[in-house]
Protein backbone atom coordinates (compact mmCIF):
# COMPACT_ATOMS: atom_id res chain seq x y z
CA UNK A 1 0.00 0.00 0.00
CA UNK A 2 2.56 2.28 1.09
CA UNK A 3 4.48 3.92 -1.99
CA UNK A 4 7.44 4.97 -0.07
CA UNK A 5 8.60 6.77 2.95
CA UNK A 6 9.00 10.29 2.65
CA UNK A 7 10.91 12.91 5.33
CA UNK A 8 9.87 15.66 7.02
CA UNK A 9 12.46 18.02 7.86
CA UNK A 10 11.16 20.59 10.47
CA UNK A 11 10.89 24.09 9.37
CA UNK A 12 10.61 25.48 12.79
CA UNK A 13 10.35 24.98 17.46
CA UNK A 14 7.68 26.13 19.12
CA UNK A 15 8.96 27.92 22.55
CA UNK A 16 6.55 27.42 24.69
CA UNK A 17 5.78 27.78 28.77
CA UNK A 18 3.69 24.46 28.09
CA UNK A 19 6.90 22.07 29.32
CA UNK A 20 4.67 18.47 29.36
CA UNK A 21 1.96 16.77 27.22
CA UNK A 22 0.06 16.60 30.97
CA UNK A 23 -0.27 20.15 31.15
CA UNK A 24 -1.12 20.99 28.04
CA UNK A 25 -4.51 21.40 27.30
CA UNK A 26 -6.30 18.95 23.98
CA UNK A 27 -7.32 22.15 22.04
CA UNK A 28 -5.92 25.75 22.37
CA UNK A 29 -9.03 27.54 22.11
CA UNK A 30 -9.22 25.66 25.56
CA UNK A 31 -6.49 28.15 27.55
CA UNK A 32 -3.86 27.76 25.91
CA UNK A 33 -1.12 29.96 26.15
CA UNK A 34 0.93 32.09 23.40
CA UNK A 35 4.57 30.74 22.23
CA UNK A 36 6.76 31.57 20.02
CA UNK A 37 7.82 30.10 16.97
CA UNK A 38 11.08 29.79 15.51
CA UNK A 39 11.12 29.47 12.00
CA UNK A 40 14.92 28.11 10.66
CA UNK A 41 16.82 31.57 9.76
CA UNK A 42 17.30 29.67 6.36
CA UNK A 43 14.09 29.57 5.56
CA UNK A 44 13.11 32.68 6.37
CA UNK A 45 12.28 34.10 2.81
CA UNK A 46 9.14 32.06 3.06
CA UNK A 47 7.53 34.18 5.93
CA UNK A 48 7.44 37.11 3.19
CA UNK A 49 3.46 38.24 3.28
CA UNK A 50 3.24 37.21 6.61
CA UNK A 51 1.00 40.21 9.11
CA UNK A 52 0.17 40.65 12.47
CA UNK A 53 -3.14 39.84 12.76
CA UNK A 54 -3.51 37.06 10.41
CA UNK A 55 -4.93 33.89 11.30
CA UNK A 56 -2.93 30.67 10.22
CA UNK A 57 -2.34 27.21 10.41
CA UNK A 58 0.53 25.41 12.00
CA UNK A 59 1.18 21.70 11.07
CA UNK A 60 3.52 20.32 14.03
CA UNK A 61 5.35 17.02 14.56
CA UNK A 62 4.03 15.61 17.78
CA UNK A 63 7.42 14.37 18.85
CA UNK A 64 5.72 12.72 21.91
CA UNK A 65 3.18 10.72 20.26
CA UNK A 66 2.69 7.14 19.81
CA UNK A 67 2.97 5.83 16.26
CA UNK A 68 1.54 2.71 17.49
CA UNK A 69 -2.20 3.39 18.51
CA UNK A 70 -5.14 2.76 15.99
CA UNK A 71 -7.79 2.74 18.71
CA UNK A 72 -8.48 4.24 21.80
CA UNK A 73 -10.68 6.38 24.43
CA UNK A 74 -11.14 10.08 23.06
CA UNK A 75 -8.99 12.53 25.29
CA UNK A 76 -8.07 9.98 27.36
CA UNK A 77 -11.67 9.52 28.50
CA UNK A 78 -12.55 6.11 29.68
CA UNK A 79 -16.16 7.19 30.06
CA UNK A 80 -16.17 7.80 26.16
CA UNK A 81 -16.76 4.48 23.61
CA UNK A 82 -13.09 3.22 21.83
CA UNK A 83 -12.68 5.42 18.68
CA UNK A 84 -10.31 4.94 15.26
CA UNK A 85 -7.84 7.81 15.86
CA UNK A 86 -8.66 8.78 12.71
CA UNK A 87 -11.89 9.94 14.49
CA UNK A 88 -10.29 11.90 16.85
CA UNK A 89 -7.53 14.67 17.29
CA UNK A 90 -5.52 12.38 19.59
CA UNK A 91 -1.72 13.28 19.22
CA UNK A 92 -1.00 9.50 19.21
CA UNK A 93 -1.73 8.36 15.61
CA UNK A 94 0.26 6.83 12.60
CA UNK A 95 1.80 9.94 11.97
CA UNK A 96 1.72 12.31 14.55
CA UNK A 97 0.96 15.66 12.75
CA UNK A 98 -0.77 18.15 14.89
CA UNK A 99 -2.94 21.09 13.24
CA UNK A 100 -3.42 24.67 15.18
CA UNK A 101 -5.00 27.61 13.73
CA UNK A 102 -3.50 30.29 15.54
CA UNK A 103 -3.32 34.20 15.26
CA UNK A 104 -0.46 35.90 14.19
CA UNK A 105 0.23 38.38 16.93
CA UNK A 106 3.53 39.66 16.18
CA UNK A 107 6.75 39.17 14.19
CA UNK A 108 9.99 39.87 15.01
CA UNK A 109 12.45 38.86 12.22
CA UNK A 110 12.27 34.92 12.00
CA UNK A 111 10.10 34.59 14.75
CA UNK A 112 6.28 34.84 15.27
CA UNK A 113 4.22 34.92 18.76
CA UNK A 114 1.36 32.81 18.01
CA UNK A 115 -1.43 31.71 19.78
CA UNK A 116 -3.40 30.52 21.76
CA UNK A 117 -1.27 26.98 21.27
CA UNK A 118 -1.14 24.13 23.09
CA UNK A 119 1.81 22.27 21.54
CA UNK A 120 5.18 22.03 24.32
CA UNK A 121 7.98 23.83 24.34
CA UNK A 122 9.91 22.10 21.19
CA UNK A 123 7.54 20.48 19.34
CA UNK A 124 9.17 20.85 15.92
CA UNK A 125 7.41 22.93 13.24
CA UNK A 126 6.22 21.49 9.58
CA UNK A 127 4.42 23.99 7.61
CA UNK A 128 2.76 27.16 7.69
CA UNK A 129 -0.24 27.84 5.79
CA UNK A 130 -2.80 30.91 5.65
CA UNK A 131 -6.70 30.21 6.57
CA UNK A 132 -8.88 30.30 3.46
CA UNK A 133 -11.21 32.85 3.72
CA UNK A 134 -13.78 29.82 2.07
CA UNK A 135 -15.27 28.28 5.16
CA UNK A 136 -13.92 25.19 2.91
CA UNK A 137 -10.26 25.31 3.49
CA UNK A 138 -10.26 26.58 7.22
CA UNK B 1 17.74 25.01 14.22
CA UNK B 2 16.39 21.55 12.78
CA UNK B 3 16.57 18.82 15.96
CA UNK B 4 16.13 15.76 13.66
CA UNK B 5 13.93 14.39 10.61
CA UNK B 6 11.11 12.47 11.04
CA UNK B 7 9.80 10.15 8.47
CA UNK B 8 6.26 9.99 7.13
CA UNK B 9 4.71 6.42 6.30
CA UNK B 10 1.63 6.91 3.99
CA UNK B 11 -1.29 5.68 5.59
CA UNK B 12 -3.56 5.63 2.33
CA UNK B 13 -3.99 6.74 -1.27
CA UNK B 14 -5.93 8.90 -3.42
CA UNK B 15 -7.54 7.06 -6.35
CA UNK B 16 -8.76 9.52 -8.69
CA UNK B 17 -9.72 10.66 -12.41
CA UNK B 18 -7.46 14.09 -12.01
CA UNK B 19 -4.12 12.60 -13.11
CA UNK B 20 -2.18 15.70 -13.98
CA UNK B 21 -0.96 18.68 -11.59
CA UNK B 22 -2.19 20.88 -14.43
CA UNK B 23 -5.87 19.12 -14.35
CA UNK B 24 -6.40 20.03 -10.87
CA UNK B 25 -8.13 23.30 -9.42
CA UNK B 26 -5.97 25.29 -6.85
CA UNK B 27 -8.73 24.51 -4.09
CA UNK B 28 -11.33 21.32 -3.72
CA UNK B 29 -14.08 24.20 -4.24
CA UNK B 30 -13.22 25.35 -7.00
CA UNK B 31 -14.78 22.00 -9.46
CA UNK B 32 -12.93 19.28 -7.93
CA UNK B 33 -14.31 16.00 -8.42
CA UNK B 34 -15.00 13.54 -5.65
CA UNK B 35 -12.23 10.47 -5.23
CA UNK B 36 -11.67 7.20 -3.02
CA UNK B 37 -9.11 7.24 -0.39
CA UNK B 38 -7.76 3.82 -0.12
CA UNK B 39 -6.46 2.75 3.15
CA UNK B 40 -3.96 0.79 4.41
CA UNK B 41 -5.62 -2.20 4.79
CA UNK B 42 -3.30 -2.79 8.03
CA UNK B 43 -4.64 0.61 9.33
CA UNK B 44 -8.28 0.21 8.83
CA UNK B 45 -9.15 -0.24 13.21
CA UNK B 46 -8.01 3.22 12.88
CA UNK B 47 -11.29 4.33 10.83
CA UNK B 48 -13.50 3.18 13.57
CA UNK B 49 -16.03 5.41 14.13
CA UNK B 50 -15.68 7.58 10.39
CA UNK B 51 -19.40 7.95 9.17
CA UNK B 52 -20.80 9.13 6.17
CA UNK B 53 -21.71 12.52 5.80
CA UNK B 54 -18.86 13.09 8.13
CA UNK B 55 -16.05 16.39 6.84
CA UNK B 56 -12.94 15.46 7.57
CA UNK B 57 -9.75 16.90 6.92
CA UNK B 58 -7.07 14.86 5.14
CA UNK B 59 -3.39 15.62 5.48
CA UNK B 60 -1.85 14.51 1.82
CA UNK B 61 2.25 14.36 0.75
CA UNK B 62 2.25 16.63 -2.53
CA UNK B 63 4.56 13.98 -3.96
CA UNK B 64 4.93 15.77 -7.63
CA UNK B 65 5.80 19.23 -5.46
CA UNK B 66 9.16 21.20 -5.54
CA UNK B 67 11.01 21.64 -2.01
CA UNK B 68 13.77 24.13 -2.55
CA UNK B 69 11.19 27.40 -3.21
CA UNK B 70 10.73 29.46 -0.65
CA UNK B 71 8.74 32.38 -2.70
CA UNK B 72 6.29 32.26 -5.50
CA UNK B 73 3.70 34.09 -7.27
CA UNK B 74 -0.13 33.15 -5.82
CA UNK B 75 -1.45 30.39 -7.90
CA UNK B 76 1.06 30.53 -10.74
CA UNK B 77 -0.32 34.40 -11.45
CA UNK B 78 2.10 36.70 -12.76
CA UNK B 79 -0.16 39.21 -11.98
CA UNK B 80 0.38 38.54 -8.13
CA UNK B 81 2.91 39.85 -6.08
CA UNK B 82 5.53 37.61 -5.49
CA UNK B 83 4.60 36.36 -1.50
CA UNK B 84 6.68 33.28 0.93
CA UNK B 85 5.07 30.04 0.59
CA UNK B 86 3.97 30.04 4.20
CA UNK B 87 1.47 32.87 3.21
CA UNK B 88 0.25 30.81 0.31
CA UNK B 89 -0.87 27.37 -0.47
CA UNK B 90 1.12 26.33 -2.92
CA UNK B 91 1.92 22.98 -2.96
CA UNK B 92 5.60 23.51 -3.31
CA UNK B 93 7.02 24.51 -0.32
CA UNK B 94 9.72 22.86 1.91
CA UNK B 95 7.20 19.78 3.43
CA UNK B 96 5.07 19.77 0.46
CA UNK B 97 1.90 18.63 3.05
CA UNK B 98 -1.54 19.53 1.64
CA UNK B 99 -4.72 19.91 3.49
CA UNK B 100 -8.00 19.25 1.92
CA UNK B 101 -11.64 19.66 3.93
CA UNK B 102 -14.15 16.95 2.17
CA UNK B 103 -17.16 15.31 2.68
CA UNK B 104 -16.98 11.49 3.84
CA UNK B 105 -19.85 10.39 0.70
CA UNK B 106 -19.35 6.11 1.41
CA UNK B 107 -17.25 3.83 3.07
CA UNK B 108 -16.48 0.55 2.22
CA UNK B 109 -14.07 -1.75 4.17
CA UNK B 110 -11.00 0.09 3.50
CA UNK B 111 -11.91 2.76 1.16
CA UNK B 112 -13.75 6.03 1.50
CA UNK B 113 -15.30 8.03 -1.06
CA UNK B 114 -14.51 11.84 -0.42
CA UNK B 115 -14.74 14.84 -2.08
CA UNK B 116 -14.74 17.25 -3.58
CA UNK B 117 -10.91 16.89 -3.56
CA UNK B 118 -8.07 18.50 -6.15
CA UNK B 119 -5.25 16.22 -4.87
CA UNK B 120 -4.99 14.14 -8.08
CA UNK B 121 -4.65 10.34 -8.49
CA UNK B 122 -1.42 8.31 -6.60
CA UNK B 123 -0.98 11.18 -4.07
CA UNK B 124 -0.64 9.33 -0.53
CA UNK B 125 -2.60 10.50 2.49
CA UNK B 126 -0.70 10.77 5.50
CA UNK B 127 -3.31 11.81 8.12
CA UNK B 128 -7.26 11.78 8.67
CA UNK B 129 -8.61 14.46 11.13
CA UNK B 130 -12.18 14.82 12.13
CA UNK B 131 -13.35 18.79 11.69
CA UNK B 132 -14.04 19.99 14.98
CA UNK B 133 -17.32 21.87 15.91
CA UNK B 134 -15.43 24.84 16.90
CA UNK B 135 -14.69 27.19 14.33
CA UNK B 136 -11.33 27.94 15.67
CA UNK B 137 -10.22 23.92 14.96
CA UNK B 138 -11.43 23.28 11.82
Amino acid sequence: MSEGIYQINPIGIIRSDLVSRKAAPSQGSEGAPDAWLEVDPALVEGLEGMAVGSEIILITWLHRSQRDILKLHPRGDRGRPIMGVFSTRSPDRPNPLGLHRVTVLQISGNRLRVGPIEAIDGTPVVDIKPVLPQAVDS
